[in-house]
């Protein structure tokens, strides 16, 4: 399991904590490796999220994203894995990850996890919005 | 009717079983017959579910399917069928199981079906991801 | 008012009676004729329904259909009186039909017809189903 | 203000008045003068509503548009009066219009208007239908 | 922080205040400079409103969004600052902006940042709208 | 063979002889009967022609093909007709007709078929024009 | 015969008469008139042309476009006379106008015109670019 | 090899033998199996043709296809064989088959074989066509 | 006229000079100024060329286009003035530029510049490549 | 530069060798690293290929697309390396090779290539096939 990955991600303050609000990111560029057969993997990760106090960094993201090229991850565990990395560095309000992985043996297959604080009470986005 | 279909489906522990996620799984080169006429018939399998214990792994999804290749089954029938094979194997918290037939006659058919786990008090995947 | 057609229909049991589920069919080569001109009327027609007792056969629909080919029909009233003459045929749990009509004049124009069984309390299918 | 456009609609009986149901009709070919510059607007107007006691004649409908063809309107208030001349001539349960106008500056504006009937109590047809 | 755009906007007297209706406008040629490395950012800015006593003059909003293109603005803040500067103009009883900016990096990012009037009741505009 | 059609069409005086120019036509609402079973097909004709001394009169063409509506007729026949019909009557410099009839049996079928008047050296339209 | 609109066209010298180059302007919000049954028509304008000595100015040509408002014309003759006002106006190496016109009883046409500046020896521009 | 199947296939006269014109003919519904593996493959098989004296007949072209359903085939072996029975069935002045198989392995692969009656000199028909 | 831009381009050698091939590249993110107004301008500007000596570098191609930013440039020289300044900076063996603007007062416009190395006899691109 | 991919390349006996026919081969999944960040890149490569004596073999094709995943690589020469150790491996008719870098810094790239065999007089596949 990538342990390194998640130390990476660095982050800033929210500048408008005072009201929630979204902050969408697909990356069309993640690949990792099939555990199985050693072979590259390929996905589009959508991630979305209300930020509460801070807000993940860009470009240390794209980082945390490239990370995964040389790791074996199975489509549920690297999804939740990243949903993991992600709360634990910024601890959002809310936040859901959507990966859409390339077709494998005429099979497409997209895992979807979400995360909402404890306590939060705000509205979760719209449900087409990734 | 397949009986022997779902013996060949294989499952794997749900590696994050704390969490409600939800997992889907597109295969357009689902093929079966027609018991009328024994011609073949074409559709798009959209699965999407919640797992509880188990998943259901992907290879012996792809050769559940195929094992539909030589079978007379109506539209109605076999989706039905699939959802009874898929949840007889894994048990999921929620499932849709949602066939689109290749055009017959100038007519399009889709059929769309679900299970929900008794107990279970989940939201269901928002409408428009299959 | 066309009532032969409605005779037309066939139907076989439900095979999964114990659970909802939705059947949607798209027919995009409805025809029939303008009841002002005499000239000929084009619209695709969707119907969905989640059956109870009676699904409709689908080369009898198909026939269905094209025995409206030679039918005077404004808009409002075909719209209304396929789903009245399905509703008769079947009694589904529910059901819905909307007949998108080609262009004239400049202008498109749809109809959208609903129908729920007296008594029934299930969910009806997401809008964007049809 | 245009006044003489609404006396040019023309209503039929509704011939369904015992179940609520829609009729969408989109006209692609709006155009008015822009009130400032005097240079044509063009729009594309969308039109949803479930019928009371009237339905609106699509002839005369497309005439009412044609009417608006010399007159000057800024896109707020050119929506709002549609929805109001519909309006006063059919009455309807629920009418809703959504005028998208054409890119100006690089910029493209819609307006959309809802009219709800006194004491109605149906379901507002769902948002994705216009 | 750019305070001088937000007195540019200009503002006319909505012409129906009685009732509730929505303004959608959509600008794909927004730009700014990014803060840290003085590069120019492109996006496309939505913008959904239901006016109250005000609405926004679109040249004077063409404008505002022009005196962007010279100011260093992280995603965040910029999308937040224009909402704030609206709100500021115009007092809607209800406003959301979408930016969706170019990818960069292989990375693309949207913000969406909503106000509501305080004590009004009214219902926002459908998720899908912008 | 129906014979009575080619009669309908009426012509008018091309009003720019001294150049070559072309007119497309596309009509998607072409119906008629299958010869062998009796059941309609549909098709889209593609018209595209460099008129001579006459252009054919859109009214009447559009009354020439529903003139098709109860006629039995394959494929390559209707289709070489209808450009013998056309050429008879307008005796153009070059014409085409393509028609793509809707799927049967899950397999899409268009004929197409040129003429080119005798003498004539001008250039045909390019290929992608329909 | 609108004799007025060539009048209004306004040029400018072509900064760059040393080599051939083309110029590409689509307009879509061109409107007239039906000189049999006085409704309006509409249409997309594409225009193509290599310059000579002079360019079409782009404000004069939106004018030129608006002056056929309210004039009532044929589709074939509106797009030759277009073709003659700008060839008269600018005597270009090459020019094309295609007139795509909005459909009219289920009919779609359009209306394709060229223009070679005599002695001319250069390559027209590719088929697809309009 | 699959001898059998071009046996199958039956031909009617070419109606309109004195003019070369063009038959195409689209099925998305294709299905083999692979050779190596014993695993489905799934094509979409493009044919288009100018016949001579014989044309192919649909319904036996359909049941031609079908029986490559349990063949093992490379997709250049099937492709060819396709193109070699169709000629040896209809000698056809010119042929070309196109197969776009489903992607395999994060790979999407197609062949393309013509065949030309030797002798004859029309034009091909122009690429864009499949 | 900008001349300085020109100057910041650098390039690097052909790393296969052997042979002719083709270089395409999108850039959707140009501005310059209106000469008239001051307003801003958007284009997407497509380039394609085939190298002989010198490469054109890719991020000083994105900081020339930058330098456009406070230019005020008509859109036929603008366009005419990047050929020039590539053509100076690497002397292709072929190059042509597309420059597609943004809608203004309901226009689309675009210009395409072509140069051809003196001598050189290779075939161009293909037209749909740009 | 990597010269030991090349010699992973596998081929097969072409079986149809005495007919000129097109393999084309897209691969949305290749990857390498940008030799001046060390970042990573990615390209669907597009081959087309008339193949001589020998095919290459499609497995052994994706895992040379593979070996570059480590690899730095200019846009331009890892282009042209593809083709040059295609070329080596099968000496085909024709070739072409066509990369499409996904954006960096708002630019997208791609670079074609093309091979013919010394000697060969056959017709390359139309320029719309990739």
């Amino acid at each position: 399991m990538p342990t390194k990955p998640g130390k990476q991600l660095e982050t800033f303050d929210n500048p408008h904590r005072q009201r929630d609000y979204t902050i969408e990111i697909e990356s069309p560029e993640f690949t990792c490796l099939c555990p199985k057969t050693g072979q590259p993997d390929f996905a589009t990760i959508y991630l979305i999220y209300i930020p509460d106090q801070k807000c993940v960094e860009l470009k240390s993201l794209k980082l945390y994203y490239w990370s995964w090229r040389d790791e074996g991850a199975f489509h549920e565990a690297v999804t939740n894995q990243i949903l993991d990395d992600l709360v634990a560095a910024i601890a959002p309000r809310y936040m859901k990850v959507r990966a859409e992985f390339n077709v494998r043996g005429g099979i497409y297959t997209n895992v979807v996890v979400e995360h909402r604080q404890s306590g939060w009470q705000g509205d979760t986005p719209p449900a087409q919005q990734i």
